[in-house]
């Protein structure tokens, strides 16, 4: 058994923790589901201090934010690519045969694993400094606070930012089969006469969308 | 400033934490919601690591029910009241007058804050302690994972541990105004002609009181 994944700056005392990390479902029991509960909260305290201590002046909400999407799935994946974590798993044969090993989902998992078995081998400290070093190029990456929000939100922050009212949003249309609906949203100002429209196939998508057309209009004047 | 809550073994370096922990919002900036994101991560993870101990045999589906049984706001607010801790709080007049001291979600998220400031205080070893002492009664009071779990998952695993087919849900009949609705639901199983029916103000609720209806059926036979 090994004792180490190349890439990951740990030795595990006990390999069999390594291995049951790598260990997908798909092989039976004994697989990596009880230490991916547990490396995920490893992985959002670890992240949450960094942030804390990186953004002196953020709001819990941008904090919340920033994690977010340094945790997603998707962000996950990317790092245990980095790794190519991929090739240590044990996957079952049905897995194996439809491309397990490079499917996302089963890349975060893993990764979140991992980070549980380190943490159950070596301890907080250890753990930490794992993930502060093979995360520190996508905290790095990071974008600003006031990138990360929603269109809907940002709009609304910088209208109440400068005492105004909040915008109002109307749907003008819906059209469509159900399942390939279009949905019209006018984002409208309450003390003046700008406005923006946007479609989008869902009401939610169609008000991001008009929401961010009229705060680049705001921010452009 | 004081370094120590009574009832929480722990006394702190740096008082203006414990301040801050305990400030809401109301009454300015500086108040606890960082430290509130930082310590519901570390209440989080010293929760699921004494779960997964505990529990050797435990999914993650069980340890995840488990865990948010024992952090959800109403638990918390539980914890926060045997420690006194609305005696502690600092709060505007508006909140103070509104009884914002003894509400469930201000309890709770000052409780976490107050997690938090120990953990930048002290460390990851001082801050598990505390939450291990102070969370222990309900830890040991805690249902056993398979009464954890909705009705209709439970009925779902019952079945399938049985090698059976999965029940049938079906709406009977949905009467009353928009803001008064009932809904019924028959749940039945695809092998026998057994099958329960409930009514609830939601289509979900029916369908996890038909299943509950069911299991118990099912279990007493």
């Amino acid at each position: 058994m090994t004792h180490q994944i190349p890439g990951i700056n740990y030795q595990f005392s006990d390999p069999g923790l390594l291995e049951k990390a790598l260990t997908h479902r798909s092989v039976g029991s004994g697989n990596y589901e009880r230490l991916e509960f547990l490396g995920d909260s490893v992985l959002d305290l670890v992240i949450a201090e960094r942030l804390i201590v990186l953004h002196p002046k953020a709001t819990e909400g941008d904090l919340s934010r920033m994690r977010s999407r340094l945790v997603r799935a998707d962000s996950l994946r990317k790092v245990a690519s980095s790794l190519d974590l991929g090739k240590h798993l044990r996957l079952g044969i049905g897995e194996r045969k439809s491309g397990g090993r490079r499917r996302a989902s089963i890349l975060g998992d893993a990764l979140e694993a991992v980070i549980g078995a380190i943490y159950m081998d070596g301890g907080y400290r250890a753990c930490q400094s794992v993930i502060l070093e093979i995360f520190q190029p996508s905290i790095e990456d990071l974008p600003d606070a006031e990138s990360l929000k929603d269109p809907k939100t940002r709009l609304q922050e910088y209208l109440q930012g400068r005492g105004r009212p909040l915008p109002r949003y109307e749907l003008q249309e819906e059209r469509g089969a159900d399942h390939d609906k279009e949905f019209s949203v006018r984002c409208s100002l309450r003390d003046t006469e700008q406005h923006a429209i946007a479609t989008g196939t869902s009401r939610r998508k169609a008000e991001q969308a008009a929401a961010q057309y009229l705060y680049e209009q705001l921010v452009n004047d």
